[in-house]
């Protein structure tokens, strides 16, 4: 694979998902070549497996039966896009990996950060990503910005309570200290456009590094 | 958990799902209390889960998102259904059960044994059967079985080759050698009046010793 694979992380309404996709233009205007992507990326099996976790009906939902279907969408979002994408060279730039699924399966459900990294394992085979941004932001603020935005559909887990989100936000910390080589904090309680700026300059620095 | 975990396993045609069902009235003609299931059990999360794996149209699905799928029905299964009924001491008898798993996409599909293992010891939190009658008929016999019984519903699993259904049959050997004191084998072979005698006898048998 000679492509570099990066990825967003952080609690709900961090601003990533904004934030990644006006990167991706500042980044192909700089003539790199991007590919945008999130889970589960318009793949019809893991956008079928995202429906049945995402059901606000399915409350009988068992955390490990979730955290086992995160973890099948994520396999084959994977090999359909993300791998041809990588061994094509590319940018990928993906909205939330397994960190996501290592914080609120395994931290905030409490079924444990390893074991959670032991099913993703065998989901990702060793492809864990070069570079993440994780955007750090009170849940309180991230939530209120949340509910200010009117336009934004609410799924299962923006139901949650705050102190699930809490917790989302301490596994984060966790994992910033356990894999202080990949992830990169961004302060996102700043405006926006700081917020871009330093994402930007995070990603340019580590591509230039490395190639 | 005060009741028994039984579970039924073998290639296709081995004729373990009309024995199950048969021996299930016989036990409770002895004052057994039975519950019979297989997954996905009518278990609604299970039943959406199964329908995206057995989907003829998803030729592109990946082993490992298959592995990760069967993981997470079978988990949502025995919280759902066989956990409960274990714990008010039933005896549950299951028509597959995480065998199929090791033997089907652990063994036949190549992804390893004991990788399969290891996602559905996630899954299933050391509940192991404690009983696996492994129905032990050749694959040509047991195709031969389906393909003359016209009602019975094609799945993608029929689909697969010759040499995948030796592949099976191979891992279930491996397996009866692996769990010998769990896994009993049924000639499968014979008339199925002798083929429910025989597992009759042995289930009566191992109730009759543990109890």
């Amino acid at each position: 694979m000679t492509g570099y694979f990066i990825t967003f992380e952080g609690g709900e309404g961090a601003g990533k998902t904004s934030i990644l996709h006006s990167i991706a233009s500042k980044l192909k205007e700089k003539g790199y070549d991007i590919v945008t992507t999130r889970e589960p990326g318009g793949i019809r099996i893991s956008e079928q497996i995202r429906n049945i976790i995402l059901n606000p009906l399915h409350t009988e939902m068992d955390a490990r039966t979730e955290a086992l279907l995160y973890a099948a969408a994520r396999r084959q979002h994977l090999v359909e896009k993300v791998f041809p994408a990588l061994e094509q060279g590319k940018i990928v730039l993906c909205d939330r990996f397994i960190d996501s699924s290592l914080a609120y399966q395994g931290y905030a459900r409490e079924l444990g950060i390893d074991e959670v990294f032991t099913i993703n394992q065998f989901a990702i085979q060793n492809s864990m990503p070069d570079l993440t941004l994780f955007f750090d932001i009170k849940p309180e603020k991230g939530l209120a910005r949340i509910a200010a935005n009117e336009d934004r559909e609410r799924n299962r887990l923006d139901l949650e309570k705050l102190n699930f989100h809490e917790k989302v936000y301490e596994a984060y910390q966790i994992l910033v200290q356990r894999f202080p080589e990949r992830i990169q904090v961004i302060n996102a309680d700043q405006t926006l456009k700081q917020v871009e700026e330093d994402s930007l300059s995070l990603i340019t620095q580590f591509l230039n590094t490395i190639e």
